[in-house]
């Protein structure tokens, strides 16, 4: 068997995942289960970069977000499901590499000005936070990680770890690490039922995973559709219109959809049909997934064992990386 | 017996100690071996912050460093000697901690500034050696050391990590960590033989304590007294006059070195003839010392175990920290 090339992706541990996350990242790892090693790392010290106010949410998140995975489908025989503050080694490197790259340099990443700019942080952002660069080329470099899903807004994250990785070579003298890269999704990001560009808990416009039927119906109801499209015999605009976004995104049977989109825009299609069957659409999705949540719920202590197993995996993997380097950079070794 | 205070301190490994060790801070963890228990930080991992060019150099003076704590006396069985890059719970604290502090505190730190404008580093400093603040909060506190010898100009890192621990205790709600003090030394720092104000091996004006008698002969001979003092007839100085500063730290009969002052001072004494005291109290004081030195080259694998059992147990001691640490914090714990 041909090793399978080594993936690394996962999620801050800051709640549960909603159906942005399912859009945007989960279908593509079950998707690859079989085709890539893949390590899902449940980001709980990323997490506390700006979270250290709230340490209890991102604890509570981390069996949460392990639960969802299980949940989905991600089957813990095929992909490591790891726990980040878990990986001593990922620290030490991070120490490592922070002797590698500039104070200027972690300023001018455009990732890390943005975010800076949206939290309103200015020049009393934690130093986590600026550092956090550094953390993540050691996060994808000690799982020697070569493919690296990130959205089309993060690939100067994966350039900045590129050259560490190339600094830490040329110290070393050989390739002790490998370039990682950029897997940039197809799928654009799933906005909020309220049509705003990003679903989030904390902006109250997510469906999240384990939605009740309830709770994903009356989500339907309130969806951002047309505001200009006031009786079914008007035509309706489709771009923009979040019901026919999700369609998109989860309706298997493309050509009903294809058909609803011109009957919307020709007019003649009322709101509330086509909600009818995104709702349909929804509730077949997330029943199962619901169901499978629940049955973890009740054993959290297989939740636990699965996480502590991947963490055993990736220790185990992380370490030899860390050795690995240690030896080609001639640190001394007890 | 009363637990003895814990005290941490140790040396950055660039290379062997010298005399200008011996004095600012050897001789006080000598006094120190019973009635502290006492860490020595083989500080590998910080001695890349600023020569991560020459990891060589960094990786061979771990040895050298150990084996000149043995030689002058530092006993194993006493005080624990352990090596910084193999404590994992020190990256793992001053990643946690980067979360604590914001970058402009860590700019604003003095000594952080002072090192800043002596390299000349401006903006393009590495982010490891402004994180430094916080690698040093996590190497004391990760021991709970409450005593830290610093010179008068470190008080401001021994503040930084005090900070550093209360905001730590206010967001665990209670007092995990133990504050620092700061032991300043009273001993002022020892001056290089060209009277210049530090010792240091790369500007060529030290003593190692490995130094050969001829070393040590050659070194005297050539020491900055009195420019101005001509004549062994003539009036000579004192202050300044190195061979007398020396004199001061190493001499043990006081009575003699204040004679040799007021003949000096009045007239009538020649240099060669103060320096032929200083070499013999250098050559007693570092006799010894050098033969323990080469009886330790000779048994490499002794020095190994040293460093490993103290490690072991500083490993014990951080790790317990850390665990404390996530537990107070509501951290997950697998």
């Amino acid at each position: 068997m041909t090793a399978r090339p080594v993936i690394l992706t996962g999620d801050r541990t800051t709640g549960p995942l909603h159906l942005g996350h399912y859009a945007g990242s989960l279908q593509a790892r079950l998707a690859r289960q079989d085709s890539h090693d893949q390590y899902l790392l449940l980001a709980d010290s990323q997490a506390l970069t700006d979270n250290a106010q709230d340490i209890g949410k991102v604890r509570r998140a981390v069996i949460e977000v392990a639960t969802d995975y299980l949940a989905v489908g991600i089957d813990p025989a095929k992909t490591t499901i790891c726990l980040q503050s878990h990986l001593p080694a990922l620290a030490e490197l991070t120490v490592l590499y922070l002797n590698f790259v500039s104070v200027a340099r972690l300023e001018r990443n455009p990732t890390v000005k943005e975010e800076i700019r949206l939290r309103g942080f200015g020049r009393d952002i934690l130093a986590g936070f600026l550092c956090y660069p550094a953390a993540q080329a050691a996060d994808i470099t000690a799982f020697k990680a070569v493919a690296v899903p990130v959205g089309a807004d993060q690939l100067p994250m994966i350039e900045q770890t590129n050259e560490i990785v190339r600094r830490i070579n040329a110290a070393a003298g050989r390739a002790v690490l490998p370039e990682a890269a950029a897997v940039v999704s197809e799928v654009g990001r799933l906005p909020g039922i309220d049509g705003r560009a990003k679903m989030s808990k904390s902006g109250g416009n997510a469906i999240t995973l384990s939605a009740s039927a309830e709770a994903i119906a009356a989500a339907v109801r309130a969806m951002y559709t047309d505001p200009g499209h006031l009786r079914a015999t008007d035509p309706g605009r489709v771009e923009g219109n979040v019901v026919f976004t999700y369609l998109d995104a989860f309706d298997p049977d493309r050509a009903a959809v294809a058909e609803l989109k011109a009957r919307y825009a020709a007019g003649g299609l009322g709101d509330a049909a086509v909600k009818r069957q995104l709702e349909a659409v929804l509730q077949d999705l997330l029943a199962p997934i619901r169901a499978r949540r629940r049955a973890l719920a009740a054993a959290p202590d297989h939740v636990l064992a699965v996480v502590r197993a991947g963490t055993e995996r990736a220790q185990a993997r992380t370490e030899a990386t860390k050795r690995e380097l240690v030896e080609a950079l001639g640190l001394f070794r007890l």
